[in-house]
């Protein structure tokens, strides 16, 4: 693995080592569900994936794809903003994923946003298990992006440094708007 | 892997399946040895190691190390900077480390320094593969280290996207100057 990989793989490759089998994990942006069906195999037989999406074409396509690779008993598919995930999440999870922005080949009017995005931060943070993991590509180049860019960004400096350790990796010498990575973990 | 490790594990986990047997690395700031002994295993037998540093210390130490560990045989240590690496390498490269600061447990007065850390990333940078990877963790909380991270990212800001990838890690949330992780690889 190295810097040319595209940052949805990228994460996918620093996440294999870091889930494991029976774990509890959340995709709080199913959008096209490859981070879903990748959770899904990760957690494998005993695990289980909670997926969030307020679109319900992106939720029927990702259940499609799951069928199809036999991997939909694990996973749970939630029609409702990430923003209300503590009305169907009850137990900790082991991690959690986002991708913030709008669906690929979808209506690029529905967005992430800032506020429901920082709700649901707020959120999965008190979910998380020691050792737990929080991932956020951040895709900022539509508007919008950079008012939610820039308050994940605040949401994750003001944390606890003794609770957690937050941390960016961004591209120096890209122009217009590239993605960047934040990343947490629970201490 | 998660950003719960050491930054120097952290870039160890991120090269092991970058370096391949067989390829030619540079350390370019030897100190305790620790990424030459780290090159030196993932090079294999047929693979190179060139090592710099302008304390003699520093390299009569990781000579032991690597003599200890049957390690030396393909690591070449050289006494200069590694600001006249040009003058010792005439065969291009696939990847170079970088640790910048002052050598742990050394003279604190002895530092990597922003005009000759520029001057050896320019020639670094000439013999690079591709596909080739630069990292560079930078400290920066002594005097003088500012001023080098800061030309160091601007360095790195300025490079022709075409030609390099460059990016950031860090952290976001901790007090003080929290070391940082540079990324380059040549396209």
């Amino acid at each position: 693995m190295f810097i040319d990989l595209k940052l949805t793989d990228m994460v996918h490759e620093i996440l294999k080592g870091k889930i494991r089998e029976g774990d509890t994990v959340v995709d709080a942006t199913v959008g096209n569900g490859n981070d879903t069906l990748f959770l899904a195999r990760a957690v494998g037989k005993t695990g289980k994936v909670i997926g969030f999406d307020i679109q319900k074409k992106a939720l029927h396509q990702t259940q499609n794809k799951l069928i199809q690779e036999a991997l939909a008993d694990r996973v749970l598919l939630i029609h409702d903003s990430h923003s209300n995930m503590d009305q169907y999440i009850k137990e900790p999870i082991h991690g959690a994923m986002f991708n913030l922005g709008y669906l690929p080949q979808g209506d690029k009017n529905i967005i992430t946003k800032a506020d429901t995005t920082i709700e649901a931060l707020k959120k999965v943070c008190s979910l998380l298990l020691t050792g737990a993991f929080i991932t956020i590509i951040s895709y900022w180049g539509h508007q919008g992006g950079l008012e939610e860019k820039e308050a994940v960004e605040d949401f994750l400096t003001k944390l606890e440094a003794k609770k957690y350790i937050c941390a960016k990796f961004n591209y120096l010498n890209r122009e217009g708007c590239p993605p960047i990575i934040y990343f947490l973990q629970r201490l």
